[in-house]
């Protein structure tokens, strides 16, 4: 907080006992999404509205010889059917835009629907629009698509041979993309100069975001006003707004995304796909409202996937525990198309590399790889959590290595003052990591968890593991607008839009203590893009921040104006004005007072001064400069089935500080979402491609999502670091739990295995890859 | 125009011969109206709308004593059936707000439903709301409403007996209101002075709006979001939403107004009617979309109705044509219940009596009574034509008893200086009458029509009339924003709504001249309270003035934070800067130029310099502080018939000045429907009440409304007088023809008839009421 906005809050609204932001009331969204009354976009009905359903591509690498619509059209209640040569008819773009900023080749974006050659299993072919979801998907299965299968490669390192099958020709080794972060020859002198170095060979598995809504659009064109607006499950809907203006080669002024209620994001809501481009492309084509939702196969066979990175690391420590080095070298599966600026994301990544630590030496190599797989890109925690696992784990080996606590190793290395710039770049805002450390294996027990014998009555064999994290979050600008009514209520909007994170309660908090106005009277609305002037979205950690110091400011801006307002109708200086509890009053000068609601009134009609506006609202851009660097440390305690290689997850305790928390609850809410999240990579999820690129967990049969009964209760804690970075000394929590679950829960699976002499299992830790550990360690 | 939107027009955007402003461009949002494209609020469907009819009372005032809904309430596909005691039960006021200020007594507004008593044949009793509207018709039809029939009085002078029936206890003579113009001592004096006295009794016939559409609303509640939205035929999206809010006691910020197409206002889509109301309350009832739409009979039995005006009026008059002194005395029929403002409204009409004359004394005294007829409201020029109609009557009757030529009576009493305050008040900005009054004589050949003969050869009587007149134009304050869009197209939004006015036409004129983009970058979006932040709506010939001066404004300072942002591109002084084209350049410092698109991509994203906030948009409230007064004069040539009594407009010459004018062929097509409007009251339109308040005229077969063939070529002229109230230099026209159109034809006619020793028929001058004057003269 500026010392400015503390001299506020001293001199107006209410006492600090009475504010709202610390405290962890309900979430007003909740009775709405329990109930069933929300609006989800599957959930619009027009009488008109016609259905699209795609014909996917049930090969993953071919050149398309010919698509036979004949039948399909011919079929009641088909009202068209598309394929690549109506949109390049059409003459709009019709290629989903991506950033080739840093790339090595310039890749054609993905099309709507596939122009020539297929690249991975499930990519659209072809589309068919019909009166009802039932037509659509029967003329769909009639649609006859001929081609001619080439050799598909799925993963990243083979994708680099000679022999590999080419995807795109300007790209060869089918690299997209290299990037280097850090210093290559200080690292090698340290990794050389190390007493010892730590290696590891990770994979950080591919995961398919499942958020319980699928994908999905309504668009419609509005002749009259020459206008598309597209329903949209988004995160982010003016960053929709601008994608589909590109690829439909429509102003942005022609176009109103409105983002309903959102059931789940995970970053592939914030993705332009095809699904929604297309339903445009018909609804401007037919004139008639058109609806795609994606069936759950759909979404996994082609939404955008997460993670997948392979990762050579190794760690440089002397005897006495201190880091000298980390050299890195990752190989990031790409998928088959760039969606946006997804080529470029595995460049993010090393920047957190160094975790809590003061590393000196840190080298990075990415390669960006294409393959014949589904589109990655970003995924709940995006780069970082794939970045934790690599620190964690090396922290973890070497900690083994040199049979040193590993609370004691970290302890010796973190950092400690702040700000401080990491050898990969990233600047640290500010942070307690050893206070954080400590809480946390206070909580956990930690000494009495180490000291447990290698196994328990039943023979599992129990282990204790830790990760600390830092995790970046925010970043960019976004706006928020607080707007008083006549009646003296007031509508906050942003261009964040919650799909989970209560940002309507959040930010009532926020604007009813820096407006002095019941929480009540504040409504807050998201989701339309026309209703404020432009906005970044929801993701990246980023919406307390940025969304909240802009409806802040804004709230801010707007008491000011009332103040002003407020000594016009009492007839006195400004400065003079004290506000409590929504009333002006000015005791050295009247009796008389005045409430926000009065002034409000005033405001649009009789009671505004000359040289002054009426109105009474403000719009903020809020701007990011800094990051904010959120941190903590997770402790677990397991017990492994040699047997069965079942792991049981004891205890789990959460550590997390993400500076002043303006409603508890709900961040520790964000904290349990994440770590389950977290647990299901460390523990359940995994994408299987077969090496003709057919995706062998297609539908949830056959990827693992964890169940309620597969997440431990989960302890959180809290120490409270205020980030000097933004007035409200926020730092983002949504991610972290994804960060720091997956290392600490193989950290601590590693530990119970160490008796067997096992030094790494890989994620997921299934049952069926902890056995074949345990059976190669010849138990 | 201000020196400084000279000096900045100078340097920057387009010269003057490529300027969009002062161009007739053809209307942007003619296609879509003509061709069907366009939607109106019936037009909106839904799977689950509901739909609303009213039981409406077949009496003009009664007790109501029982109603039953039995029958009703058991028909197949009826939801509901609501009377007074279901919103009253509910708790909300349900009750239509008025302005009680400056009235003599304290009427109940009017309830959504009749409460215990009916004022008006057509007053809502009851509503059903069914899945269909033949299912609600028919159930209406099954209410069996029990009432007492009380006398009723219909003529505003009758009602003022102490026999006539009361409608309110506290209103004696039924009078709501009296009000005052003027000094009345000094008016008396100088009438008993002057040299003659002409004396008139006038009736300002009443009149019934016939927007092509009626009025119609779609309301609907979103329990997840717990919020209101009413689609609505509406002129004032933000003021239905302000009266919504009174009378559901819902707050502003949980109701959403959107006004789709509206197909006709002329002032009663600017008023709230119980229908919106009751729609909103069953949609929040019963949890179902509900639509209202008024049949064309219920639009007449129930909508607002327009002027009603008995005058008693008085000119004192010198020799040589010197006006002296002007009294009046009017009794307006304000119908049964006051609807927002409308009780008051009369006391708005005295501030026009002077006309464009310089009169020295005047008084008007006005009384507002309650009779049991439909509500009266404003309707197209609401108050002025009745102000006007009185002064000009007035002054032709002068010249005839004066024997004085109709122009050089005019002539001579002309106010030439500006501003000038009148004796009632009223402060007229700038004008040039006596050159309006020269070119429209020029125009018409007002000599040679004076010249004719008194019949011509089918010995049909000829006449020539003449109407000067002044109008107060806009008022009140006015938003518009500016939103630069990243890819630098432009959104334009105010809070004003056409329904005929061509705003995106004349704001995407006025905004492409300020900004220096093409037009066809520029939408323009209204309707939506949502959209921005407080509107006041299209009424009383405001729009160009305020919402063009509040977007105006907006663009000026979007162009100005583009420089600032440009300058920062280009690295060079802002004040170094050109613009011309959509192009910066700073050629005393670099080669290099960027577009207003490079600048608008820029300001959401990497181009934004310390210090700056990002984003590209204003918003401006623009405030009136002095009424803008548009002026003309018109002349008529008539045939007519003494057999038949029928009227033939021979001529008919428009010459109006609205200051500048933003889009002549707007200007125009406003003049030609206001005359047609006009010649309307003049001519054919008439509301005729029987004594027991049964409307006769309820629908189309009896209410005649002009039809094409009943308009004559209007030849339209103008002067240019640029007002210096506001930057644009703009007045309003959308009223103008309503106001001169009536004494100008009834002067003619009056002129025609001379020969017999008429001196005056009054409105409407159908073929009866003309053969009856003929008749009563003894021809």
């Amino acid at each position: 907080m500026t010392d400015d906005a503390r001299a506020d809050r001293a001199r107006d609204g209410p006492g600090d006992a009475e504010r709202l932001v610390g405290q962890g009331v309900d979430r007003r969204e909740d009775a709405a999404l329990l109930t069933g009354d929300a609006t989800y976009t599957d959930d619009i009905a027009r009488p008109d509205l016609a259905s699209l359903t795609f014909v996917r591509s049930e090969v993953a690498h071919a050149d398309i010889e010919s698509i036979d619509t004949t039948a399909a059209e011919s079929m009641a209640g088909v009202l068209a059917v598309y394929t690549w040569d109506d949109v390049a008819d059409s003459e709009v773009p019709g290629v989903l835009p991506i950033s080739t900023h840093g790339l090595d080749c310039d890749p054609p974006g993905h099309p709507v629907l596939a122009r020539d050659r297929v690249r991975y299993q499930g990519q659209p072919v072809a589309a068919v629009v019909a009166e009802d979801r039932y037509r659509a998907s029967d003329a769909a299965d009639a649609v006859d698509v001929t081609a001619d299968s080439c050799p598909a490669v799925v993963d990243q390192r083979e994708a680099q041979r000679p022999d590999a099958p080419t995807l795109y020709e300007d790209a060869p080794d089918n690299v997209a993309a290299t990037s280097e972060l850090g210093d290559r020859e200080t690292t090698d002198d340290a990794i050389a100069d190390a007493d010892h170095v730590v290696e590891l060979d990770l994979t950080n598995n591919r995961l398919i975001p499942t958020a319980l809504e699928p994908r999905a659009a309504v668009a419609r064109w509005d002749a009259g006003d020459e206008r598309l607006t597209v329903d949209l499950t988004s995160q982010s809907p003016h960053g929709h707004r601008g994608k589909l203006s590109t690829t439909l080669d429509l102003p942005e002024s022609d176009i109103r995304v409105v983002a309903p209620s959102v059931g789940g994001g995970f970053g592939h809501k914030g993705h332009h796909h095809p699904g929604e481009a297309a339903a445009a492309f018909a609804a401007m084509d037919l004139g008639v409202p058109v609806k795609w939702t994606a069936t759950r196969s759909g979404n996994y066979l082609a939404g955008a996937h997460g993670r997948d990175h392979r990762t050579a690391a190794e760690l440089g420590v002397d005897d006495d525990g201190t880091l000298r080095a980390l050299r890195v070298e990752t190989d990031a599966n790409v998928g088959a198309y760039g969606l946006g600026s997804s080529l470029g994301m595995p460049g993010w990544y090393g920047s957190l590399l160094s975790g809590q630590y003061d590393i000196p030496a840190i080298h990075c190599e990415t390669r960006a790889v294409f393959t014949n797989t589904a589109p990655i890109h970003s995924y709940r925690g995006a780069g970082r959590p794939e970045a934790n696992y690599v620190a964690e784990r090396l922290v973890g080996a070497a900690a083994r290595e040199l049979d040193l606590d590993p609370a004691e190793l970290r302890r010796g290395n973190q950092i400690t003052e702040f700000p401080t710039e990491t050898a990969v770049g990233a600047t640290y805002d500010s942070g307690d990591y050893e206070l954080g450390l400590d809480e946390a294996l206070d909580a956990a027990g930690w000494d009495d968890l180490r000291s447990r014998p290698d196994r328990d009555d039943e023979g599992r064999y129990l282990g204790v593991g830790l990760a600390c994290y830092v995790e970046s979050t925010g970043g960019g600008m976004e706006s928020g607008v607080v707007r008083a009514h006549s009646d003296g209520t007031v509508t906050v909007s942003a261009g964040t839009h919650s799909h989970g994170q209560g940002h309507a309660t959040t930010y009532a908090q926020i604007v009813a203590d820096e407006l002095g106005v019941d929480a009540d009277a504040i409504g807050v609305r998201e989701g339309d893009s026309d209703a404020i002037p432009q906005g970044t979205g929801t993701f990246g950690s980023r919406s307390t921040i940025t969304g909240g110091n802009a409806v802040a400011e804004s709230a801010r801006a707007v008491r000011e104006k009332a103040r002003a307002l407020a000594a016009n109708l009492l007839d006195a200086p400004v400065d003079d004005l004290a506000y409590r509890d929504g009333v002006f009053s000015a005791p050295a000068h009247t009796d008389e007072t005045r409430t926000f609601a009065d002034v409000a009134e005033a405001a649009y009609g009789w009671g505004v001064p000359d040289g002054m506006d009426p109105g009474l609202e403000a719009t903020t851009f809020f701007e990011q400069d800094e990051t904010a660097y959120t941190f903590g440390t997770h402790v677990v305690a397991v017990a492994v089935d040699p047997e069965t290689g079942a792991v049981d997850i004891e205890r789990y305790v959460a550590l997390d500080d993400c500076g002043e928390r303006i409603n508890p609850t709900i961040v520790e809410g964000q904290v349990r979402g994440g770590v389950a999240q977290g647990i299901g990579q460390a523990r359940y999820e995994q994408a299987v491609y077969a090496d003709d690129g057919t995706l062998e967990t297609d539908s949830m049969l056959d990827y693992a999502v964890p169940r309620s009964f597969h997440v431990p209760d989960i302890e959180t804690e809290a120490t409270v670091t205020p980030s000097p970075t933004n007035d409200l000394g926020v730092k983002g929590i949504g991610e972290a739990g994804t960060i720091a679950a997956p290392p600490a829960v193989v950290n601590a699976v590693c530990d119970a295995l160490a008796p067997l002499g096992i030094d790494h299992v890989d994620m997921p830790l299934t049952g069926d890859s902890v056995r074949s550990a345990v059976r190669d360690a010849g138990e």
